[in-house]
């Protein structure tokens, strides 16, 4: 089964809700135009349709292999991974000084998106290099950006996160790694890491760790971490890699899913690192790089979703079983046909396509963001990329669960593929802060600190799509009619919590989830309104009518199967604290 | 980590919901009181956590393998099946005529439960022998019940059950596989079969195949399939196991989860086989025993739960991790005090009761069913068993799904254990009729065929609970008011899914799973919500105080957080119809 990227969704969603009147009217990306984009997704899709999207499955039964210290990718993720460097994928996004092709992030997320759904464990290592990339263009030294940018730009060096140790999953706090001054300008940074995705591999020239440490007379907690820079070999003043640094690779993980990504453990014995920015402010570096981070692991999501849609699409094409119920047919016809089949397919295909135009706006709000200090657009992405990660996460297990479904007692069966997806699906909503840390993210830093400013204004911005589908027509109508219901439940929901987390904020905490989830869910299905409006106008010119009618069956299906869930989310913040508090787990 | 046998929960359950006044009172049952079963359980439960358990791990690390024919389980699993053997559990629920313990479907349950935690893929050798054990006794000749029960009750033997073929899975009508009369009373059997559960393994003396097959003059369709018997090995005049007859493994899955649990691919070359009962009546021979085989698959889910729960409970006590947000530590606490994780928790604990109040229920109704014929007992276990199927199994997803979000990134990595029950808990909504199939039998067989009748009865049993609840306690009215809701509707959708069935058959079962999981989650409210009351009047007369408020705690967290999806389905079905059928796939 192939993978066939969705560039014509993709394309609608950077045309219609990706704010792209306003991106491109930035002066950075003055000449950057709708066909231009068109073009360079097309030749990525060529890319991720036809040399990585085969590779998934295969690389995913070899897995990545350690040996001795040593990390061996599947051959043929070695050999992609080279035409990945020698076509420049890597540039996609990145600043034109340093070699990128400079394009916006509404672009670098479909990027993501095309790449993450032909293979995730593929996908990862880019995904990484993308943010060390981020790190030192915000928070780097110009002698560090001259040292490390370019060959991370240019695919030939990887990037690498490492936060976590066996005590500091979602607690940075307890980080404990050690960063010694040396005299030199460098540190010595010693302690052993977990979970560090693509920490050791063999795919490129050299790996640049960026390591969060503790130097020796830190303040305790999370306020006395550090960030360095701490390269697997030592970069030699021609530029190229030299000595190996003292970094070991312990092990890598037997994972449920993405197993030819490999994750590694490493030791750091005074290996050699280098500063970034200002000691004791780490954290707060990490933080600017968390939005991008989170955001492209919700278009892992939106991926995995697409990949087990695709595939499921094509399964229930291809299976004949049973006849019709409906007595149209004597003889049994292809599953599709059956009712059920078709309410997993357009669940499967709403989440993923609610997910896909959400992530668009986002990316067009980082974009924005990115570049100008409009508090109020910053604001707005900052209470919206929780809702993409978790969103499309959250979402990406139950459509991959789905996937599995409609295969029958095919789909337990490794070899078909879809297995893979509900495995690959399920770190999502974990890395990159888990969902409970996302809604505590959006409920203590973004909606109780301003006082629900600025979900406010999300809520009015709701409204004002209402209103135009009340313009519209009766499909419109009902749409808008959902969309209204469910932005009453997420209003109704936010005067509780703001007015709960004041008196008791275990029980505002209790329903944090289910804010996040609502908040989400209402953001997917009022994207997929607004592309709604957008489809039904050009349905009215005339334009790719067949296209434009399957984008307004998909917002109407969202509005009456899935924007539903925001009232059951009401139910359960405004009435389900106290059971929850109050029940007791005895020995 | 060890995993506890529920039996506190599985004894109430039986005491309070299993309709025990009227199964103790039946003349087969009429030396069986609650301290023997408990005395039982007991036993069984010692030997499943101390002996089952400590297997599961690496016995899925192993898996089945293959070799020239042969299938080998791992060390662990033939040696713990022989003291299966030796202690008897086989035959706890089978006739004493045979050997059986003579215990009712109750108990029979309970085991099913605890074995099954302890270890799917173990689990499913009894499990089927079972199912091959009901179908002898129910459509068996005196010679083959003479000849097969005793080995198999023992467990000596064990059972398959042939149905499906690579063009026949849901379509059994499809099923290609010849029987021929040979004229000695035997008929040769060909064809092949595919995902036969211990198909082929090395854990007993001899396997008895139950094989669908169709005769050469047999009627198209399913109306002419016939039902045989085709053992591994012919069974001699003395009774025991002979020549080899000519079945043969051809190959094992490769499979996502319940990893050593050989699921086979057999050929039948000209094998020996015996009919059973007539000719062309081999379906209605499997529906006979399919409601004890999908109640079955329903406690598979129960059990799969409360491992993961138990699992995911020992870590959350366990980890510590970040300080509580009201800010009642200075340091970080065990992550059970953050309110996230623990929704989480009473979400799979709520999710796991409320299945197994709901199976303790049926199971109490299979049993008065089984043993007399009185039409409404009969029609309310005909109704039930698809929900307990379909709630138990799809809520186990969910459930083991939660649990791997419990453990955060240790949940990703397979030595932790949670992504074991993820990958296991997949098969259940698929195997033995997928959650579509039970929804079509549902609306089409036990609603659709009475005119709702049934299910309302069903309905109207529930408002009875209702009544009682509001004469309760403050919580107790608090559920009630939770359940009536629920159960309205469950009589909105019923009302439409009966109007519209007449109209338009297409949007009626456009809304088929949507009203099982409806049907399944009220039902396991309901049963929650008795067994509330029960706990009510135990807690007040002093008894067991800290189990009874737990239940009750259980009850009323099931009723504010999962009982309000009743509402969404409800929407679903009756506004959510054209949505789903209008919309097209276009290439």
């Amino acid at each position: 089964m192939s993978y066939q990227p969705p560039v014509r969704d993709l394309m609608f969603c950077i045309e219609h809700l990706s704010h792209w009147d306003k991106v491109s009217a930035m002066e950075v990306y003055s000449d950057v135009d709708l066909p231009d984009i068109e073009a360079v997704l097309e030749g990525y899709a060529r890319f991720c349709g036809e040399r990585i999207a085969p590779l998934s499955h295969v690389s995913d039964e070899l897995g990545a292999t350690f040996d001795n210290g040593r990390v061996s990718m599947p051959e043929g993720d070695v050999e992609a991974y080279a035409q990945f460097v020698e076509m420049g994928w890597q540039a996609l996004i990145h600043p034109p000084e340093y070699g990128g092709m400079g394009l916006p992030r509404v672009v670098g997320a479909a990027g993501v998106e095309m790449l993450n759904a032909s293979d995730m464990s593929f996908g990862l290592c880019p995904l990484l290099t993308d943010g060390a990339i981020e790190a030192l263009l915000l928070t780097g030294s110009d002698e560090q950006k001259e040292t490390y940018l370019e060959p991370l730009i240019a695919g030939r060096w990887s990037g690498t996160m490492n936060l976590t140790e066996p005590q500091a999953g979602s607690d940075l706090g307890r980080v404990a790694t050690k960063g010694v001054r040396r005299g030199n300008g460098s540190y010595g940074i010693s302690g052993t890491k977990i979970f560090i995705t693509y920490g050791s591999h063999d795919l490129t020239e050299n790996i640049i760790h960026l390591v969060l440490a503790r130097t020796p007379d830190a303040p305790a907690g999370p306020k006395g971490l550090s960030l360095f820079i701490v390269p697997q070999k030592l970069v030699d003043a021609d530029g190229t890699p030299g000595t190996e640094n003292a970094v070991n690779c312990l092990s890598i993980e037997h994972k449920l899913g993405v197993r030819a990504s490999p994750t590694a453990v490493l030791e750091y014995k005074d290996a050699t690192g280098f500063l970034i920015g200002e000691e004791n402010r780490g954290l707060e570096y990490m933080f600017i790089m968390m939005n991008a981070a989170r955001f492209a692991v919700g278009v892992q999501g939106i991926a995995t979703s697409d990949r087990a849609y695709q595939r499921a699409l094509a399964y229930a094409r291809d299976r004949v079983q049973s006849r019709p119920v409906n007595g149209s047919a004597k003889d049994a016809v292809a599953i599709i046909e059956h009712p059920d089949v078709r309410r997993m397919l357009l669940r499967m295909r709403s989440l993923t396509e609610g997910g896909r135009a959400m992530a668009a706006a986002v990316a067009g709000l980082l974009d924005l963001a990115h570049r100008n200090e409009d508090p109020d657009t910053m604001a707005l992405v900052e209470f919206m990329v929780p809702l993409v990660k978790a969103f499309c996460s959250e979402r990406a297990v139950e459509v991959a669960s789905l996937g599995v479904q409609i295969h029958g007692g095919m789909g337990f069966i490794e070899e078909t593929g879809a297995a893979q997806h509900y495995r690959d699906a399920r770190i999502l909503p974990i890395y990159e802060g888990t969902t409970a840390i996302q809604a505590n993210d959006l409920l203590g830093r973004k909606v109780m600190r301003d006082g629900g400013e600025t979900a406010r204004r999300f809520a009015a911005r709701i409204t004002e799509t209402e209103d135009a589908l009340a313009q519209g027509c009766a499909t419109a109508q009902t749409i808008g009619a959902a969309l209204t219901q469910a932005r009453a439940a997420f209003e109704t929901s936010l005067d509780w919590m703001l007015d709960t987390s004041r008196k008791d904020i275990d029980a505002a905490f209790a329903g944090s989830v289910p804010f996040l989830m609502l908040a989400g869910t209402l953001a997917a299905g009022w994207k997929l309104a607004k592309g709604a409006l957008a489809a039904e106008t050009s349905r009215q010119a005339g334009q790719d009518v067949e296209f434009m009618t399957q984008k307004i069956a998909t917002a109407l299906f969202f509005a009456q199967h899935i924007l539903p869930e925001c009232s059951s989310e009401q139910i359960r913040i405004v009435h389900g604290s106290r059971s929850l508090l109050d029940a007791a787990f005895p020995e």
